[in-house]
């Protein structure tokens, strides 16, 4: 039975207060997660620990068999409409919030040598904006990656907007950080990947590349793209595009090339 | 030389005010481009006749070749910032803004007689969400689309933000109205167009198919997709994904779908 909050203030509920100033700070080992689609990804892929549900009262009913499923010592809360927007702090139109624990992110050598004999990889670079991660893993899910590698300057797939626009893929395609760009080429080469990387100076067209059973693919920012140090280390491929036309979206162009390679 | 506007409320410049309460309402005729790479693209595709320019004080020096090109009788308006700022109703940091007019919208029939013999054409149906649009655009223009149909239903490509999210992509593909879906694919087939659907359902997959010299695809919304009337006169085509994934975002979508068939 969900436990019911009628006070805002109830401190049983502080890890759901005030989303968008928390989204900001960070919300250490914990992240947050909103929306029926996004909730039944979590609960299915079991991959993050859930450590609280919080429902409006009439969204309990339609999702009962996700609150049956969860272990006992996982606390579902419900509010009602008002004191549920007056915890979050602004109107949360869908009603359904949960809270997860993040995952020791391994080194990216363990995380490769994991992988089976085929493998598709991505591995992003300088990808600051929320939308574009959470749509490169959206494209990452659908596709089948079976890993993500991030470097430093890359946006964290677990912040809230970037779940909501990956529909839950950042909970289903394991990822973890490299510490640079460069270490993160020279960990895939050494794991026996085969690494692309995206440009429109690419040498290579995408329709005209084969990949090897261990492809990886780096993408770079939509303005800077790549450093010109990871292409000169790597086999550079472009997508070909009507001239005078500027560029595709990154998010786009992962999904393009991973339709391609996941045909292979 | 760009002529001064220091009152807000300078009945010239009011294509400009209240820019987002007028998205709204909408500006009949007429249709608002913001930032300079949709402003370059405006002036350069010179589809659109320009009726002003407003710029903010700072901006007019790195667009000097972009005011020069435009014709005499095309007013140029510069404004510092809090100016402009009081007159857009909201801060518009990248300080250009253009107007510009529509054209009137030839019947479908028209506008496909016009296409060379080989054409590829997108038919959006139920797409009313401006991001969608926009992105769509953006591949269409990148993958050299001649021609993009929206059936009643779809949203307006000339709307504020889908320019933007197409990067000027609605300003270099011709587009126009179908009253229906039915009578769009209608007019596609009679004029000889080979009409492919996508939907996740569809029979066909998409690496597979050897594109028509005249080709159409059809778009629909992520949700319902495309109606079943139109999936049964038409060729369906599927993007093979990994199971237990939900689905791909419609604009990736038709960058995935565009790749393929501008290959062949």
């Amino acid at each position: 039975m969900p436990i019911a909050i009628s006070d805002p203030d109830d401190p049983r509920i502080d890890a759901y207060r005030a989303v968008r100033e928390r989204d900001l700070l960070g919300r250490e080992s914990r992240f947050i997660v909103e929306g029926e689609v996004v909730l039944r990804v979590l609960v299915r892929q079991a991959r993050f620990p859930v450590e609280s549900v919080l429902l409006a009262e009439n969204r309990i009913e339609s999702l009962r068999d996700i609150v049956d499923g969860l272990p006992n010592a996982v606390p579902v809360y419900s509010a009602n409409r008002a004191v549920m927007d007056a915890i979050v702090g602004f109107p949360i139109h869908r009603g359904i919030l949960a809270v997860a624990k993040r995952l020791a992110l391994p080194p990216a050598t363990e995380l490769l040598a994991a992988l089976p004999a085929r493998a598709l990889v991505l591995g992003l670079v300088g990808l600051a904006n929320h939308d574009n991660v959470g749509g490169i893993f959206r494209n990452a899910a659908a596709f089948g990656v079976d890993a993500v590698l991030l470097d430093a300057t890359s946006c964290d797939p677990l912040y809230r907007k970037a779940i909501r626009v990956s529909v839950g893929g950042v909970l289903m395609v394991p990822f973890t950080r490299s510490p640079s760009a460069s270490e993160m080429v020279a960990d895939l080469q050494t794991a026996g990947f085969d690494v692309l990387s995206l440009s429109p100076s690419g040498r290579e067209t995408l329709g005209a590349v084969r990949p090897a059973p261990r492809t990886a693919l780096l993408l770079g920012a939509e303005g800077p793209g790549l450093p010109a140090a990871l292409l000169a280390r790597t086999r550079t491929i472009s997508i070909p595009m009507k001239s005078g036309f500027d560029s595709l979206n990154v998010a786009t162009t992962s999904g393009i090339a991973l339709h391609h390679l996941s045909q292979g």
